[in-house]
């Protein structure tokens, strides 16, 4: 079911990274150029994407942070993932849109598996039935957690269950987006985003070219 | 992770069967006939049972029909049965208590089965990973659909998704169940639910005065 490289040319990019480490400026940002290559670049993020998809985003990110155990949590993000594969995804892809996601897969895997490492595995197996599809391109924002949680606690979004884990647990993300830009080297680019927006912007833009070559 | 057997004494029931069959009121009639024995049985329901699983149930009852595909509404369904599970039935079965819950896995099993064929064996994965315990016994309602359908129609609960299917795919869940009853003879007791309800009850009480032997 993985996709081997873009389809129709389109390509399926992912971007991820803790909270506050700047992906939403970024994706923007790398939609314009897009636009600018003359492509038509879709914009859409996770948990959400599609109208169902953000009305299960609203039972993940809004109330008690201990209303959900973990395993009900990851089966609530992938139905909100199917969905958004589903009305969102696969229908732009096929009419030859980039797609640029805030958050995909990974995010799911990183989360849950630093709030308990047997999870992990659930993750996966429930991903391969149902997902399948991973992006073509991954780009992995890698910024000190100290910078990105001032960032991210600055937005003030009101949905602030994932902002709320605390430093030390900021931290288990970051290594958990480092380990899996080494499981997966092929989509994946570290980037290191501790750096000002417009050096930043020029490494996904390479990053991109690569693949559109 | 199955059950074996009772513990502590406490039995797991479920009902099953199509919309109309009577469910309802052999739960409430189950559950005076237990407590008429001195026990303390809690009557539940799928989907819902605990406050975020009828959250999703509300995802899954109300609106368009087809707003969800299949495979997102296996993953609602199982993450409304994980929390179920989780808040309701294994607190209340450890406290001593039975459990008689209107519908389980098995209606997760039988509907999607019937919508498409494929679909079973996804539901039996997702529900080996993150939900495992079967009831002690389930009771599987057996009723001509004609005659369920008329009934379950007449209850008009606005929440009628379940209740909008027609009269082939009502033939086709009643097959499904009874098929179910032949393939897990040890825990399901086909009723015949076209017979007034002592009678139904009558079997109902029979069927667990044996598991409470």
């Amino acid at each position: 079911m993985s996709r081997t490289g873009p389809a129709g040319g389109a390509l399926f990019i992912s971007l991820e990274g803790i909270d506050g480490s700047g992906k939403s400026t970024q994706a923007q940002r790398l939609a314009a150029h897009l636009a600018h290559l003359g492509r038509d670049p879709l914009r859409t993020r996770e948990p959400g994407g599609a109208p169902g998809a953000e009305e299960i985003r609203r039972l993940l990110v809004e109330g008690d942070p201990d209303r959900w155990s973990p395993e009900t949590e990851i089966l609530l993000f992938t139905a909100a993932r199917r969905d958004h594969l589903e009305r969102t995804i696969r229908p732009a892809l096929a009419a030859g849109r980039d797609v640029i996601t805030d958050r995909f897969a990974d995010s799911t895997r990183i989360y849950q598996g630093a709030t308990r490492g047997d999870l992990r595995g659930l993750v996966d197996d429930i991903h391969a039935r149902v997902i399948g599809i991973e992006p073509d391109l991954t780009l992995i924002l890698d910024m000190d957690p100290e910078v990105a949680l001032t960032r991210g606690l600055a937005r003030r979004s009101g949905e602030d269950r994932f902002e709320d884990f605390g430093l030390a647990f900021q931290h288990r993300l970051r290594e958990g987006f480092r380990a899996l830009a080494g499981e997966y080297p092929d989509r994946c680019v570290l980037i290191d985003a501790g750096r000002d927006a417009d050096a930043i912007a020029t490494d996904i833009e390479a990053a991109v070219a690569r693949r559109l070559r």
